[in-house]
């Protein structure tokens, strides 16, 4: 079974090398893999990871084992029999319980990951990426590793070309960190070193650097040397005094386009005739502050701080705009 | 040039290539195109796009070309003049205003896209990545191309392996996003199509299904039959009256794990002494709803209404995880 | 006791009165009244309720009795000794725990009212006060009583002259309103009445109506008869299929100025140096819907959809009313 | 037509009088006025302001005077020809426009008045007197009067009996806020001196005391001697800085419970099959702290930081509080 799967990433690689440079004559070989490519692996294999899923609160993610048996308080599931079956698929436990074996993604590996330290939550994820413009392919560097949420998140973004160097003083949050990657089969792509970042990151030409440290501000300037020119930098803060310190360093530390944001989320129940949003609400995670390096200079850009005043600037801003290609 | 760029990029797709396959012996050369590359890449090119940044309400994304002359009511830039610079650099307008050169990301592609239709946001656009486990080499389905700004984003993250296949019955939008996907070079990762997707849909094994249309639940049947088992769908939705439908028609289908949720961004001031969110805010955009496919049956598993109820079951929930490997 | 509290209370219904009539030459003795008056109330007497709080979430209200002893995880506190004690005195639970013995509030009658229906919650009291314009002397009819958390408030601000009129089907609740309007010193201001208002209510001339049923769209032309012209209605609506149905009845029903709106609430925890939002939330309570009794017409006025629309109206209706006087 | 008024406003108190000193004898006589009543008030007279609503966007608020002609851009408005009429009655402009004459609450006279400050808002209104609770009676401190908004809405709640000492340094706020407040008609209720509180206030047995100051921890100790024994403090605060100092110093100058809250508000476009939040909404007024006043201690009660510590102690508390009467 190993020696199959082997076989097949090793195809897979070759084939993305392929395509990459002369594209068109391995088109049809790679259009033949990737129809054979679902197929085989949505198969459940053992020593895979398995999401079994009851409803959104009842849900557990476990390794797949020969003679493995998991015990819920909805009855026990008999883990080895899943072996084979397709992704999607509906079992029982012993009790009756209906369970769906759910492929799990790297929303479920995070969500269900080991932690010691507070994650970076879905929301701020997303926003991070979508904000940052971090794609396939983008050299990240991550201060303060944590429980590898945030890495795996991103590595499975940037993954193969693409890489993830990060560090952390913290041996042990490494040490958690490590095994969730793995988990998430996303360890290849994030370097992971014990490290204290304040004395300088040899990372140059990094796409975007993220900051999860109590004092954001101390690192601005070692992001500053390690990101290429309009690199983003983006530092995830639990408080409005890390937010204030953060921009103030930014501002004197050679960045532009300095903002800062919050997310909330808010699940919706939607009942036929009877639709509300949840009573339940997560009211705070963190403050997002984002900036771009860019030349470092005397001068200082002023940028109004008066509402009325900017609106008036919008408006003109936009009527130029028309005036690009 | 374009001669030293192809080399440079052959050069990149070969290290990287070596670097998956075997990895060891071949680190000291990656790490010094490492070093090389970005100081290589990040000069700004004609026909190359840039991002001319006074503030974050004034800044307007251009084409590089010779001869070019750009005006703004802050004075005229002349954008022949910045060939050969390196991103992140300061000019001045013929009024003495400050310019910084950004290398344009897909935030800012996307931002500054064409519009015909309303655009999915970056918030919703980061939420949907990281709730579906979007990454690298997925397959997606997108029903609904609109402005192509999901579109876009989805390819800078699923490329190159993976693949957009993207469907409208608009073919006024659909030439707007195909302008807006080959300006943020995501365009060969895109396959849109003008056809309705009521008729059934030929994509098969799809990891992801994207539907931005006005009556998404129409489309959940197929998009079922698209999905490979475990895979994720999301529709974006406006209103409450589209949620309600939406989740009914899942119900029916063969859907678990359904659920809806609005996220709500809000900038916050950061300054000295005078802290505070920002007087503006965007009130809405749309709801999210998420499934993912499941075998059919004719039993539904209850998902309990009441709060204290769900309460309870979160708690034994919890400690049972701790029973998982 | 009991005499002096009813003589005090007498002399201050005539001062009342006498004020309102003649004003001036009473004003001496009014002053001298309302400088007495504080120093003789904020004594705790007797069979008076007293708030004993340790902290926001370890409070206890209770009534003061002779040979009363109070039982808490914090200790027990002797009710019977505090009695001649001023408000906001400290003492301690035989186990030393610090405890402040508060006059209860309007607030901590309804946080700490008995009940068997959701309450209407401070953040939603508050505002259907200062939207409706409820003022002292106000005619309310309330539709819906509930546990009686609304009467209660609006009854401390209509009263003594103003009253609720208060109308419910269902007399186990009405038994709890009337035990809980008592408790806070209210059920004197506010009429509650066994009654099913689909069958016509003969309160006239209200100022404000307001509806906390599950259909409230049913009452919307009883609440119509029973208001003065121009008098506000307001609907209290967990979910938006209410609003919904309720905001087309009352286009229908001769009612202008429809607005519906939601309201959340945030704690913020405020310390040096580690300030940020709380991370509890609550999601939801209800939606508010709002709308003022207008003649009755065939012709409806036509109000706006689109943003753009209103935000160019917005800006000449605005210069417009420079014109008023 | 004025003396009609005053018999009729003499009626009103005498009633009133009456129906809380004897209520049964009378009750009948009480019933005939107040059907009486309405009828006779709710006509527009002479020299009383009346509401022209077009639309929730376009209304006016206006003094009814003869010869008085009201330009909009929706036409002309004959205002003298509207005296007699009733109000919730409708009228046309010179151009056929539909205007609705709405007897103005105090959300109108709030809403449309005039200002050289930021204003409190109506969902920070409610809250405050919903929070504090102020009701029918209360002695009120108002520093920082502002343009009078809050200072309006307390008045309308308390008064007649009740009464708002208020403070401010700036002649010329003083001014628009005394004109306000005649508008209103609640300008006997509330005493305006320019003053500065730094120096002390000779107030005393203040139910609540309010503070709109741009560094409001400066007057906690002031206000402290002004309130009660467990009276309620409020400070209205835009910026996260003011929170941090001001909860300081409450925790220092002998305050408990201190609590600080933000409200935000949003409105719901209800409309069949296409119900949805409205795209505008106002991002932040002002955060909202309160406390109340206790004996001075040396001792501090320990309030938990952590959210797991603070959730067992609910519980623990919750089941104490049956405990009570």
């Amino acid at each position: 079974m190993e020696d199959l799967k082997g076989i097949l990433n090793a195809c897979r690689d070759i084939i993305i090398y392929l395509q990459t440079i002369t594209y068109l004559p391995f088109r049809l070989i790679f259009i033949q893999c990737v129809q054979l490519y679902p197929l085989a692996l949505t198969k459940i294999e053992e020593s895979s990871y398995v999401l079994l899923f009851h409803t959104p609160r009842k849900k557990w993610l476990t390794k797949v084992a020969l003679d493995k048996r998991f015990h819920t308080h909805l009855g026990i599931i008999d883990v080895s029999s899943i072996i084979g079956m397709e992704y999607g698929s509906a079992i029982r436990t012993t009790e009756g319980k209906l369970i769906f074996l759910m492929e799990p993604t790297i929303h479920d590996f995070i969500m269900k990951s080991e932690r010691k330290t507070q994650i970076v939550y879905p929301k701020d994820l997303g926003y991070i990426a979508a904000r940052t413009g971090l794609k396939n392919g983008s050299k990240v560097l991550e201060i303060g590793t944590g429980s590898g949420a945030l890495a795996t998140f991103m590595a499975s973004i940037v993954k193969p070309e693409g890489h993830i160097y990060s560090f952390d003083v913290n041996s042990e949050f490494m040490e958690i960190a490590k095994r969730n990657l793995e988990k998430a089969g996303m360890d290849k792509y994030v370097t992971i070193r014990q490290y204290d970042p304040h004395q300088g990151i040899d990372v140059r030409g990094a796409d975007v650097a993220t900051v999860d440290l109590g004092d954001p501000w101390t690192v601005v300037d070692q992001a500053y040397d390690a990101l290429k020119g309009g690199g983003a930098f983006v530092a995830i803060c639990p408080t409005v005094n890390q937010i204030e310190k953060t921009t103030a360093q930014l501002r004197k530390s050679g960045y532009a386009d300095i903002d800062c944001v919050e997310l909330m989320i808010r699940e919706m129940e939607a009942r036929e005739g009877m639709t509300r949003p949840s009573m339940r609400m997560i009211g705070h995670t963190a403050y997002l502050v984002f900036a771009r390096k860019v030349e470092k200079l005397q001068e200082r850009v002023h940028q109004p701080a008066s509402e009325e005043e900017e609106e008036e600037e919008e408006e003109i801003g936009n009527k130029e705009e028309q005036v690009s290609e």
